[in-house]
């Protein structure tokens, strides 16, 4: 445990990438998708060796309110931080920064997304550890995931001078963000060796946090720093939807990186779930229900609990059956559920 | 209508291969497989023009009461005829001879499976007068479908000497019946132009398969000809259970058939649906629910009432979701699923 350090967990959001099982009342998030626990809890866990659940800040919307106190039903009810309106990350960022500010201003604040899956967790703890000690410093910091192939779905993080040795870890300046790349750029970025995955992933203490939004997001920080209440929602109406990296990191200069090379994921597909989900002789098998495969290879299979998915014959097929809903698709085109959602009828969303 | 002609209907019987949509408990007969209307719901209207309801007798297993009489509301309750177990199609063809036996020995019976699919109807019921008129002259009368491709799946009636017209139909004598044939076989049938598909279907008055039971399947005729209640219940103990054609009508002298060239299946697997059931949007769709496809074509879907399927990208597939079920397997495999059903643990069955 470090007496000094907050986790603020960003569980708003929608997404519509793992329809059928995500909804637009359950996003991904609140679904098993590495294991058996949810993407929030499994966050929340990750982090149970360094701080208790009296420090555990979670943001969220507010219809997914009982959502999250079913996921994580030790937290304390004045833990759980609801945003009237989803306005990425900058004003939950605020808000968390905000609330940490009149509990304990010295605190750090470790601010994590919901719902990506790390392992192992010893070298991500140590990664936190070493970050933090950084950002006692006054550093907003930041940790890069050490690219493993040229990826187009990721922003990067140029990293620039070194900052010393944190633990096991170096730390950098920060160059420039990055938006995502084309594959060419993504090729040339891997081969220089100082490009990294921008991870969401964030440590700061809440003065430096708390200095860089009144400096770079004055207007968001000015509207969210006391509102409550019915005026929190008149606020939201008004603050900037920027994403904390655009709007704060890319101005300020305290910023710093942390390069990590631990399992990193987003997890932003049916398919990138090859990666973290179980694997039942030779499929991936989620959602807590049963597979049944004959000569069936390499899929990726959503099964609902009580349910059994039959497979003869088949391979490299995302399947998917949750609530109404199954879908059926190649792994190599499961990016265009994206699309799909935005086709289909309110009924099946 | 026709005053003199009884139509029985075999309803009973399990079948796996349209596993999850049937089940042990509601098998094919039983699903609206080629329209909007259950098969055994479509077998009875087809003979509408026909039959009167009070001389439709059906024949199904003691635990599919229920759901013939949810599938044929309007069948009188005592033209249910109810099967102890299931012994294959001689005991229920004995059964019902029996039953229009009492009633009116005078009578016509035309006999048919519950589960295929025929059209158009018109000519069907062409070919049921033309049946009936040759029933009528003391022959036991098969119907044998034209054959329009070497199929493996079927059994085959070889033709004999032509017996003359009736309406527009030619009849035969048959010659043999033939088992399922392997390829090479079914391509020499093909050839010959004297073999068909033994569609399972046939029309003979009650004399003439009362006389034919007694004399080629005596034992069954005996136990069967009185029984009732309980003793029905000892009877089915000891009964041949044999298909008639096997256990009568390969020893009958008195057999005819009538060549009928209308569009006929049985509809045995999965695939064989694209030649049957409703096409949406370049795929075939069953089973009352909705169908998304984005670059998906060819691909055999039930999606159950209430539920949609969506696919991306895929190509004759067999996509099925019922019950607690979802099988996905390419069409050219679908026969397989019969294979599997065999494996499964018994909650799935």
């Amino acid at each position: 445990m470090r007496s000094d350090l907050y986790a603020v967990i960003l569980a708003g959001g929608g997404g519509s990438r793992f329809w059928p099982a995500s909804r637009r009342a359950k996003p991904k998030q609140f679904l098993s998708l590495s294991g058996d626990l949810p993407l929030l809890a499994t966050t929340r866990a990750r982090l149970q060796a360094l701080v208790p659940d009296e420090r555990v800040l979670v943001v969220a919307g507010q219809s997914q309110a009982d959502l999250v106190r079913q996921t994580l039903p030790d937290l304390p009810p004045e833990n759980l931080l609801l945003e009237p309106a989803g306005r990425n990350t900058l004003p939950a960022v605020a808000l968390a920064a905000a609330e940490v500010a009149r509990r304990d201003p010295a605190a750090l604040q470790a601010v994590l997304p919901a719902d990506h899956v790390i392992s192992p967790e010893g070298e991500y703890l140590a990664s936190v550890e070493a970050g933090a000690n950084l950002a006692a410093q006054g550093r907003l910091v930041t940790f890069g995931i050490e690219p493993t192939f040229p990826a187009t779905g990721y922003g990067y993080i140029e990293r620039g001078s070194p900052l010393g040795t944190f633990g096991d870890y170096e730390a950098f300046e920060v160059d420039a963000f990055h938006e995502k790349p084309d594959l060419d750029r993504a090729t040339e970025y891997l081969a220089t060796g100082r490009f990294l995955w921008n991870s969401g992933m964030f440590l700061w203490s809440t003065q430096a946090i708390s200095a860089a939004l009144e400096r770079h997001a004055a207007k968001t920080w000015e509207l969210l720093r006391d509102a409550r209440g019915p005026d929190l929602a008149q606020a939201y109406d008004r603050v900037e939807s920027l994403p904390v990296d655009v709007g704060v990191l890319e101005q300020a200069s305290e910023r710093a990186v942390i390069p990590v090379a631990y399992s990193w994921s987003d997890v932003g597909t049916w398919r990138a779930l090859s990666e973290v989900a179980p694997h039942v002789k030779g499929n991936v098998l989620t959602g807590g229900g049963s597979l049944w495969a004959i000569d069936a290879r390499d899929n990726v299979v959503w099964a609902e609990k009580g349910s059994l998915t039959a497979l003869i014959g088949v391979k490299d097929l995302v399947v998917v059956r949750s609530g109404n809903a199954v879908l059926v698709c190649p792994r190599s085109r499961s990016e265009e559920v994206k699309e799909l959602v935005t086709e289909l009828p309110e009924e099946w969303l």
